[in-house]
């Protein structure tokens, strides 16, 4: 601890972190498992720490931004859907029913999701994905989704990445979604992304060997599944883990419930102000469970309103 | 060429393998997608490269090591399950019937594996198979099967992982089975390990988050799945591609019909004198589709007896 304080008087690894608890949390578990000789020491190989996406790593108000992206899809479908202005859900779409929506259950959210991610290669899903991210704008904060990073964990990325960490990204959110812009905005590479998916097959279509994109869920990466999902990609459990919502309640206690030196970390949001402030009763992002069992397992609780100093990069001067 | 050959002659990266157009395939190509300014120039990111393990990169005969390894998990559990001396095809591995064995519908063969391969977590099924490959031996050459990887298949993952390239296993085989050994024998991290897998649930016992392997088959990476597991952990179609069987054409095809700079490599068993001879009509490995795709594709095709100074590592002097 006291080479961590002497380093960060130096060259400051989390500059947009106010000092305080969770900022001095992170930089502890660092320091504790990088020093050659310490009783918490970590080799590189082991030195795994898994970041949920959505509310953690970048927004997820007023809607999760992969069902913007869907909805989006449904009206640049819709000439091709006639039908669309007489059945739900996409009715309410197509009339922009945006409360009707809110309150959609989860067979009609997951049917717009097939409906819309589905019929294509991953090639031109990535496409299609990179060519909405390129314009498509949050409706606050009139930006692009890819300017809502949290400038705080950029930071926490680079920092674990520089002490030898491999940062996986494990989300509930569509793991082809993800592929289209976290390597560029995160660093993180596709191999390192870890998330929900549908079924795709191989096929030759026109000659060519490729793979296509099917209307039907093959594994959902939130919740129980987070810790599924880490075992089949990464095989091995991770030593620092880092979620804002219930959905990472398991990943966190079983990365940290291992009688060792770990680190779980809850994102928090507290300030309405510079972006939401939600968590217990919200339908986005939900965080009541974890938040019970973060004082249980001794889980860093970052503040936003206090601890980020920035919230987004482009407040910084 | 020039190059690969100049520098080939000072030290050989692949010294276990005879002059040849196999052997200038492989140099050939990687020495054209490195080389800063060729017009086959590849990133460090895209250059991935997948491997089939059994009979690609170590002995499949005369029956697939994992085979083995259920059969002996099958004797060692038996005094837990009297009913299997009367049950079907529990009843055969007991009594030693091998010819029955060998021609055991996938059903019967499914259901030997999901018995003997559930029940436990990932960590308990890691040291079981790290305890059997401690101290099996292979029925022909006395020797564990953890010696009997192929010599030459090791310097071409050294090789191409000096230059850069990722290299990783696409197997028909339990993920978690070879996790227990690629990472030490092959140098391949268990996040660059794809294969086939049960269901593995989280769970909660004695208090303690932990997964559980479930009797239940989650994904078969063989044939066209192969394409599919490559694309779901990696998210990159691949650039090179080694198989030795019917299993790995998709891959093959997948990989190298891009219509670019690309490798394709089949590993064929023609010495029955140092290892085995086999192709179009083995139960094991079958070498059918794929030989003739060779010609169509060309793919290079290792000649094990010509190729092949040595087979296994205590070939070497
Ligand atoms: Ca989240
Ligand atoms: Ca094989």
């Amino acid at each position: 601890a006291v080479w961590a304080s002497a380093a960060a008087a130096q060259t400051d690894p989390l500059p947009s972190w106010s000092d305080g608890p969770t900022k001095q949390a992170i930089i502890g578990f660092v320091t504790d498992v990088t020093r050659e000789g310490s009783p918490d020491f970590l080799p590189v190989a082991q030195r795994i720490a898994t970041f949920d996406n959505d509310g953690t790593l970048w927004i997820e108000q007023p809607i999760y931004v992969q069902f913007a992206f869907a909805l989006d899809r449904v009206r640049e479908l819709a000439p091709q859907h006639p039908e669309w202005s007489r059945t739900q859900p996409f009715k309410d779409v197509l009339e922009g029913k945006m409360e009707a929506l809110a309150g959609l259950g989860e067979h009609a959210a997951v049917e717009i999701v097939a409906t819309t991610h589905a019929g294509m290669t991953p090639d031109q899903f990535l496409q299609i994905v990179k060519n909405w991210l390129a314009t498509a704008e949050h409706p606050r904060f009139q930006r692009r989704y890819v300017e809502l990073l949290y400038q705080p964990m950029l930071e926490v990325l680079s920092y674990m990445r520089a002490n030898g960490f491999a940062t996986y990204i494990v989300s509930g959110g569509g793991i082809e979604f993800m592929r289209a812009f976290a390597p560029e905005q995160y660093g993180i590479p596709p191999e390192q992304i870890v998330g929900s998916s549908i079924v795709t097959t191989f096929e030759r279509r026109d000659g060519l060997p490729d793979l296509f994109r099917l209307p039907k869920v093959n594994f959902v990466d939130d919740g129980p599944g987070k810790p599924v999902g880490i075992n089949q990609h990464i095989g091995l459990r991770p030593v620092a883990a880092f979620g804002n919502s219930d959905g990472d309640l398991e990943m966190l206690q079983w990365t940290t419930e291992a009688g060792k030196r770990r680190l779980g970390v809850v994102v928090r949001h507290t300030d309405a102000e510079r972006e939401y402030a939600y968590d217990r009763d919200s339908k986005v992002g939900r965080l009541d469970k974890a938040l019970d069992a973060a004082v249980l397992d001794r889980w860093a609780v970052v503040d936003m309103k206090h601890d980020w100093k920035v919230i987004f990069p482009f407040e910084k001067r």
